[in-house]
Formats: structure tokens, C-alpha cells, sequence
């Protein structure tokens, strides 16, 4: 094992000891190993192949990685961008060290202008299904991802069951501690009042609809294509005695009747960017005169698909939009634009809280579905965390009004707690 | 005069009392007044034609237009973005009350989908400059507009000679408070240290650069195409013993060398939107590895040109951009946005500062230039009020940084004062 600036959560996992059966490495292997990394941008890590032994790249790199088949290279080269998330979770494909930290590596090289991300994301862009993201599209796509269980979800998110980015007021809060602050900096940003009629969009398990109902009296409707976390959400507000919300099984482009506050937290990422424009519509559709409007999606600084493997195997109909094309769901429609906050590290602290206890409970996570599955999700969470961490992605909030609403905020001021804080732990 | 929701600011003139000369008024002329009136949505206005009789709209309403004479109906008809402007300053078409609460009518009805200001703005924008501000042109723009003279905007600015919206952390602080407080907040966005080394595109009187030098110890590069800006810029900073700041009078696109900060405060306004990647370009070319920046710059909902008047008479080569455009500076050179805000009312706030010391000076002005240069600076700060307050208009504050730098702000804890307040006054 070499040093390593582990991220302290995922597995330090050794190789694993059997390489046989894929015959000898040829010089020819080599030669197209190195033509590979130097098309992603030559990152900062040591490749082993079957054979065991040292092949390409910085032998000594803390980073290293196994390449246990000529058929798993032949497949990285042909299409790294969803076969190394494939043979990954299959383990013909392994990392030895700190996953987070071996991503981060590859993300920062692929960052580089011109590499391969670019041009691989250009030919994969053709296939995509998020430029028709239909209504029983969008409900298949949700369905893969948010109806894999609730006891799946509840053995590593928190206990309100939030699966979006939380926020840290300080570092070290606890993850329940940091959901509450973030469900509280919505509250404020949108300066909710009691009785206020509140249209949620994408409410997953429900979690910010009762705060709102629980903390400011307010009336909120919450909608959701997952039947799963509709039916979670609707028992637990009736075991919580939580009155003022109703969750609605429903997709986004059904919402009807008027509200004052419109909130949509980890929706975006699911609706694709030809449908911003509707989404605007739907708001201008639903939202008062003098309402106001918060959008918090994870997005990009630079317009380009997902990985191809996130896309296909985890998030199907995904994308995540950049400042720019989210301004298509508010220009449109003469929508004012308030206020903009990037929260991408908040985002890559709340993955290495869900990371480390997934992995507590990766042996349960094994029994209920298998190893793929488990290498599958631990690659998912160590990749969202190294892409946090290296900027490909970033965490909007997004604060808006009707044109001409002068009841908007004077100054940040009621951002913060009586103490002068932005964010009560 | 009736009564009304003066700003208390601008003259509450009465009509002039001299109707002659235009002959009588036809039923024809009328017509094509209620014709009119309709096609700018019907705004809550009353006319009287040159006959001084009361000819459309509401004659009770508290906001009155007088039309002096059947060729200024006929011109307001035929291009009323540009000659309402012009025949105000001519004094051939007059308001009889509050100017701003006149201008606000007026936009609020143009603000209405479908309305005239939609369908002229599609003809005028065939005939825009800004399509080509290149480096003469600019010059040449920015001449016509600041070197009116340092004398004529030291009667009406702040001691610091801003020309640009203030932060009012209570809105009773006084304009220098305010100009004082905005300059320390792009300081806290910016997170500036001592020894830093900053570049300023577009100075100003260079108000913010004396600032950075003298409270924070920066060094600061600021540059400027006005002659007598710059001019009076150096001398200010010769006799207040300040180093540490360069005037340079040269244009953006020639800034060279590296910084750690990069600021623009109201210079995008003059760039068009044509160059808003090369601006990006610019910035990607001077700031460092870990450097931050801030662009401060009025802007707009929804993508339209400026009035006619505003554009040819008293800003000729700007636009303001919507928040969609402003993100074509960031996204083709990969910066991350990291936080928005919008400052809208704020600079209601500071115009109304600016018009009431202009209206304290106006005899001084009339002197210096003439009735009409008056009326047109009048009818300039009243309807920039009548803007921000209806929202046609918006302030935004843009704070960006490279992609992946881990150096950002955790929170927005830094922004305040010790006594935990959004702004010092």
C-alpha cells in the first residue's frame, strides 16, 4: 500500500489476489494502454494489467489501477466513459488505495481543454434520452433510481430521509444537523410565512414539505412521480400527526392552482434542458403575483452530458444544467432573478457522510442485492464526491420573483439566525 | 395639480402656460391618440393636446401628458422610444407632476407582453452600435457620456465620485455611507487580502481602486478609456498620498499581466453582448490559478434592447444583459459562479440620492449647458428610477472564481461586520 490522501471513508482495498486466466501481456497491449491515458489527459496514477505487473503511468503514484482482461482494456478504449463504471462493478476493473482520491485524478486530467471527455461526450450526446424526458419517461427513469427501496435509502441518508446536498453552517455538524440548516436556509431565502401556500416539486421522501409544514405553518403541496417515496412520505406525515401537506403523486407539468412559494430541490437534474422552458411555464402558470421561487439542482460550469455510465446506470434521463441554461426556465417568462449560491463543497461533504455509512453498511447493502451492486454505488458515491471536490460539478441555489415585485429582500440580513449566523446548527 | 405618489424628488411642475401656435385640434388627431395609447397598453395616464383640453386616457389620474403641437403627436406616434426622450428635452411635450411616478405608468404598461416596446424594440435593434463596439467606437461612446465634464458630475455624485449603484445596509444611510458600504462589500465578496494584486476594468473617477489601496493595502492596475476620468483619477490619488494604485488609460481587451482579483464595477453595460467571451477571455488570460473576480453590472429579465433615447442620446454603444447572457463571459472559459445577487432597488435608491442633489444644481446646469441638457438628464434619472422600481431594469453583482478552486468561501459568513450585520455604514 503507498500513501495515500485517503478520504478516510472508502475502503483501502488491497488487489485482489487472483490474475489468471487472461493469458500473457504483449508489448501491442502496452502500446494501446499508453495511447489511452495519453487521450484522457495523462492523469496522475500507475496502470497494472492482468499480468500483475506495472504497465503504464507513475508506478509509484498512490493512484494505481488493475486491468485484469484484455477484453475490460479493449473496453475502456472503446468507451471509457461508461465501461469503467461497468467493469468497476463487475471488479474486472479494480482500484487499489482511495477510490475518491484515484477519481479525482482522472476528473482533473479529463478537465483539461481538448481531452477525451470532450469528444467522447460529443459522440455519446446522439444517444441521449434526456432531450425526450415524456411523462412516463420521466416515471420509468425516476422509478430506476428512487424506487430501489426505502431500506436501501434509510440505512445511509439521514433520518428525515433527504437525498439532496445538505448544508454545513461549520465543517463538522452532523448530517442531520447540516439537512436541518439547509431545509432552514430555504425557509429564509424564500422568507416563508405562515399559512403561505407552498407548491413543492420532486419532494422525495417528503422531508423539507413537513419542515415547512412542521416550522412555519406552512401549506404545502408536494408532488412526485416516485410511488414509493409518495406512499413513505404520506405515512409518515400521518404517524407524524403532520397536518398542512399533502403529497400528490404527480409529474411536475400537472401542477395546477396558485401558490406563493414555489421550491424545487434536486428536481432539475431530472427534468433535461428542453423542458426548462416548460418548467418556467408551469411556475408562471402556478406561482401569485407577488410569490417568490427557489430552484436547487446540482449543475456544471461547462455545458457537456453526464458520463455516459451515471447516465445509463444510475441517473437515467439526467443532466445537469450550467448558470446559463438554468436561466432558461426564468427568462422566458420575465421571472427576476435574486440571488445565486454555489454550495458545491457543502455537496461533497454530504456525499462523504452518505459514503461512510453506506460503507458500514456495505455487508446488508451485499445481501439485499449483490457485489456489482455494492461496487456499483460505492463508484457512484466516491465519483459524485471527487466531482464535487474538482469542480466538474457544482450545487446551485437559485432565489426568484416576478418582475417587479417590490417586497423582495432588502439586504441578506434575514439570511441569518438571531446570533448573527448564516445557518443554525 | 392633482394629488400624487410623488418621489418626492423631481420638480412637481405645472403645464407652461403657453399653448399657441399649433391651431386647433381634430377629431382625427384624437383618434390617433387613443390609437396610440392602446398600442403602449393602455398605461393610467391622462393627455391633453396642444389645445390644453383634457384628449385621452384617464383625466383624473395624477400622472398628465401634455403634447405640445401635432408634429410632436405625429413623432411620438412614429418612434415614441426615441422622441418621447427627445421632445421631453425639447420641452415640446411636457408631464405635469411626478416625473418618476409618470415613467413608472409608462413602463408597467410597456411591460406587458405583446406591448409596443416589444415590437418597436425588434425594428431598432437592426440599427444598434453595440453590434460593433470596437476600440474606437468605444472611445468614441464612452467620450460622449464621461467627459462631460468632472465638474457636472461633482455636483450631483458622492465625495468618491461613483457613478454607480450604491449598498444601502438601511435604507436611511446617507449616499456616501452607501457608496462607502458597497465598495467594502465587493471587498468581503472578494475576500481581498493585503499585497493582492488587482486588475479593475473600467475605474470610473477610481473611487473602488483608492479603496482596495488604501483599506486593504492591494495593489491595484485600473483601467479606463476616458481621458478625464483618468486624469482626474491620477491627480486624486497624487494628492491623497496613495500608492499602490495605476491609472491606465487603455481598454479592456489590451489588459495584460497577471492578477489575483479581477473587478468590474459598471463597466459591462459598455462592452455588448458581442464581446462578452472575449471580455471572459480577458479575464481568463490576466487571473491566476486560485484568483477570484466580481462583475457588477446593471442588467435585465428579459433580452431587449435599451429605449432608443436612452441608447442614442445619453448611452450610446450599451445594452444590459439578463443573467443568461452574463453567463456567456463565464462558461466558454470554465469559470464557476459562485454567487449572485441582485441589487435592483438599491439602485433606485442611489438615483433618487443622485436626482435630488441634480435638482439642487439645475440652475447651475442650465447655466452651464442648456434648459434642454436639463430636461434630458431630468427625464434620464427619473425614468433609470421608474426602471429599477418596476424591475424593467436589475443590478446584478456576479462573484466567480476558476474551476475546482478549493479556496471559496464556505459560507457567506464573511460578508458581514463583526456586529453580524450585512454591510457596514
Amino acid at each position: 500500500m503507498k500513501s495515500s490522501k485517503a478520504c478516510g471513508v472508502c475502503p483501502d482495498t488491497p488487489f485482489s489476489a487472483t490474475f489468471a486466466g487472461s493469458g500473457p501481456v504483449f508489448e501491442v497491449d502496452r502500446w494501446v494502454l499508453r495511447a489511452f491515458l495519453k487521450g484522457m489527459g495523462s492523469p496522475r496514477i500507475g496502470v497494472r494489467l492482468w499480468d500483475g505487473e506495472w504497465a503504464s503511468g507513475d508506478p509509484e503514484s498512490a493512484h494505481q489501477l488493475l486491468i485484469r482482461s484484455r477484453r475490460s482494456l479493449l473496453r475502456l478504449v472503446a468507451n471509457p466513459l461508461l465501461c469503467f463504471g461497468d467493469d468497476f462493478s463487475a471488479g474486472t476493473l479494480e482500484v487499489e488505495g482511495d477510490l475518491v482520491g484515484f477519481l479525482e485524478e482522472i476528473y482533473r486530467a479529463l478537465a483539461q481543454p481538448g481531452e477525451l471527455r470532450r469528444r467522447y461526450g460529443r459522440l455519446s450526446r446522439l444517444s441521449r434520452s434526456w432531450w425526450g424526458n415524456s411523462l412516463t419517461g420521466s416515471r420509468q427513469n425516476i422509478q430506476h433510481h428512487y424506487d430501489l427501496g426505502n431500506d436501501f435509502y434509510r440505512l445511509w441518508l439521514d433520518d428525515e430521509m433527504l437525498y439532496t446536498c445538505a448544508y454545513f453552517p461549520e465543517f463538522g455538524v452532523t448530517l442531520e444537523q447540516a439537512q436541518a440548516a439547509k431545509m432552514e436556509l430555504i425557509c429564509r431565502k424564500l422568507r416563508l410565512k405562515g399559512g403561505e401556500r407552498v407548491v413543492e416539486a420532486g419532494c422525495g421522501w417528503g422531508g423539507l414539505a413537513r419542515y415547512m409544514a412542521k416550522n412555519y405553518g406552512a401549506r404545502v403541496r408536494a408532488f412526485n412521480i416516485s410511488a414509493e417515496q409518495v406512499a413513505y412520505a404520506r405515512e409518515r406525515a400521518r404517524r407524524e400527526g403532520i397536518s398542512g401537506v399533502e403529497y400528490l403523486e404527480d409529474d411536475y407539468r400537472n401542477i395546477s392552482g396558485e401558490c406563493d412559494v414555489f421550491v424545487s430541490v434536486g428536481m432539475l437534474e431530472h427534468v433535461g434542458p428542453n423542458n426548462y422552458r416548460r418548467l418556467g411555464g408551469v411556475i408562471d402558470r402556478v406561482l401569485s403575483r407577488s410569490g417568490v421561487g427557489l430552484i436547487h439542482s446540482i449543475g456544471q460550469d461547462v455545458a457537456q452530458p453526464m458520463s455516459d455510465w451515471l447516465e445509463k446506470r444510475i441517473f437515467p434521463g439526467s443532466y445537469t444544467p450550467t448558470p446559463r441554461e438554468m436561466m432558461e426556465i426564468f427568462e422566458p417568462w420575465g421571472f427576476s432573478v435574486l440571488d445565486l449560491e454555489n454550495l458545491r463543497l457543502h455537496y461533497a461533504r454530504t456525499l462523504t457522510h452518505w459514503l461512510r455509512r453506506f460503507e458500514a453498511h456495505a455487508a446488508e447493502v451485499e445481501q439485499n442485492f449483490d457485489a456489482n451492486f455494492v461496487r456499483a454505488w460505492r463508484l457512484y458515491l466516491c465519483g459524485s464526491i471527487a466531482s464535487f471536490e474538482t469542480g466538474t460539478l457544482q450545487l446551485y441555489q437559485v432565489l426568484f420573483s416576478r418582475q417587479g415585485n417590490n417586497e423582495i429582500p432588502w439586504t441578506r440580513q434575514h439570511l441569518m439566525d438571531p446570533e448573527g449566523r448564516h445557518g443554525t446548527v
